[in-house]
């Protein structure tokens, strides 16, 4: 059976990481279909709208997503909802990819990259899980209104609605606690129960399913404690669950923390392990079209597509095996590079890792 | 005209640290009034609550609040509004204290202590302000109800209001422009303007604010951004503006940059600049008791509290100073402790600052 690929560069950098990703997944005998369709500002600039329904139709009749990254200086003066992140998160609504897995992952032969002293990140290997359907991303009401009674009665306020319905903070916890199962056995729960009801609300779910997780140790930790000791001492965590705008910070500070950003893949899945795969960075419009960025997020990402929605653990592998050969020839692109090492360009990396299949 | 100041030592390493701020306070020949009050959890063990009325008067007739620390896991099962973090948040609240000055100094002679390497962040000083009585921590409504539309309906959810009125913004704002007048006039504002209504309101105003301030750069930057290059070059920021809960992590994660965190002051002020002033590290229960905690984040809170509710600059200087010349001096506590450096014991570090005086 034919597993059908939606291709979406989107903006910046997207056509050539993407390019080269789309090459790997190409040169693995599989039965791939790959259809590509224009999101964010790109398809603002086509269609007047950043997720045109050609291109939301095509995303839901696909197997995976391959996604680029989306945004442009350009777009800053859209009104929100034409704005290219808005691409990104109605694909997310409309096809409930409410699971985020973020590894923050540090390669031995990158450490040097990083901003904290090598024996703090080296050998780093966490995965954040975060909620991405719910929480105060969508959360209604939400807006601007007069301010009815109290202090500030008669003005204007900006508001948002956090939330989480019983059964979404459970199933994102099954989701951790089965990833926690596959690795080291330990997830920490991270939450703000000692102000927001919301966290106390999950944290009280975190704690039921988890008797369905015996041999899974939970722990639970403040968000500004896990801010905090993300910096301090990165590898004493394992896995992390946590809802939407926690997961945001944390995975971002996370993948900071290894210094080597462009490195770093993401999958985002619904309940039928549909999924949209993409690099953990952004767009970097700066130096689009130069050759320069570094695909192999985007290519891990085509190999975290392989291992989830589309069941090819075996080919998964091959695509990893390859890309930690690249690095182990000295193979750099730009924002890697240093001394001792040869810099390459995107397209050369990917030529590379082509090779090292 | 005498001045009265609360101390309230809480919980923990709470007594030991305010003790030997105390005494740095009665050396300086100032006409003080120190009044002391139970908070947190030793409180509620005395009295049945957290933030006992007898104290929050004695706080509420005072021109400055000494804080300790509250917290201990013996509190952990209680219900949420005895715990004793509600003492901090009803302070807050009470005494309209909607301005925290967090700064994030690492002194060169720990540059060590840090987790980061040395040329990322030694002589980093930074200053994070936060909103402290709005947003999600006081918004309303909140609570678990039942779902009554869409995807969820029937089910129970866990829900939160975030929140800010006009006037909230424009008084935290001026804030953050009034101190990067006195530093280097930068300000950067945190928010998730690309998502939450709230940040947008904020954003909007923010940038309105601005037009007071022609001689300060406004800058606007995204939370998880924001985690990132704190990680990345925390010394591309000088002053940092932004709301509670986004506050409340990046502050944290800011304070751990320095690997010192036993060093950092923070001074909650209110609209006549009362405040409270509590050192950014928490109750510590497991070392309390044993005279080895680290007094000077609590010394430097006395300085912040003579600088800002006091209006005594000169005394708050010589305080400062006296904490640099024993840090000068090789004496640490043993949470910055290294080799080469002479360890000291919590009063043994207030006799060297009352000698430095
Ligand atoms: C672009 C933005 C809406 C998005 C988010 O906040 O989820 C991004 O930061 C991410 O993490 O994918
Ligand atoms: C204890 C807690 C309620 C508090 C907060 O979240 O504000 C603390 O983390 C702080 O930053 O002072």
């Amino acid at each position: 059976m034919t597993h059908t690929i939606a291709v979406l560069p989107g903006d910046g950098i997207g056509h050539e990481i993407v390019e080269q990703a789309q090459r790997v997944l190409g040169a693995l005998n599989l039965d791939l279909t790959m259809e590509q369709a224009p999101v964010g500002g790109t398809a603002y600039d086509q269609h007047g709208h950043p997720l045109p329904e050609a291109t939301l139709a095509l995303a839901k009749r696909s197997n995976a997503i391959l996604f680029g990254a989306v945004g442009d200086w350009k777009y800053d003066s859209l009104p929100r909802e034409h704005r290219p992140e808005q691409a990104i998160l109605g694909l997310r609504k409309n096809l409930g990819l409410f699971a985020n897995l973020r590894p923050a992952i540090l390669y031995p032969q990158l450490a040097n990259a990083s901003s904290l002293k090598p024996e703090i990140v080296s050998g780093l290997d966490i995965l954040i899980i975060r909620e991405l359907t719910g929480d105060i991303y969508f959360g209604k009401p939400r807006g601007v209104r007069e301010v009815q009674e109290g202090e500030f009665k008669g003005e204007r306020e900006g508001f948002d609605t956090m939330r989480y319905a019983e059964s979404e903070v459970r199933r994102i916890a099954r989701v951790g606690f089965e990833s926690a199962q596959k690795r080291n056995k330990k997830l920490c729960s991270v939450d703000k129960a000692n102000v927001l009801e919301t966290s106390q609300f999950w944290r009280d779910i975190m704690i039921d399913v988890a008797k369905d997780y015996p041999d899974v140790e939970l722990s639970h930790m403040y968000i500004d404690n896990a801010a905090m000791q993300l910096v301090r001492a990165p590898k004493e965590f394992d896995v992390i669950v946590t809802g939407n705008i926690f997961g945001d910070i944390l995975s971002d500070e996370a993948a900071m923390l290894t210094g080597s950003i462009g490195m770093l893949p993401s999958a985002s899945l619904n309940a039928s392990n549909q999924g949209l795969y993409e690099p953990s960075h952004g767009s970097a419009p700066d130096i689009a079209g130069k050759n320069i960025a570094n695909p192999l997020a985007t290519i891990l990402s085509a190999a975290m597509l392989l291992r989830y929605s589309l069941n090819e653990a075996a080919a998964a592998d091959r695509v990893e095996n390859a890309v930690k050969a690249v690095l182990e020839q000295g193979l750099r692109t730009a924002d890697i590079f240093e001394a001792g090492t040869t810099k390459v360009s995107t397209s050369q990396m990917g030529d590379a890792v082509l090779k090292a299949l």
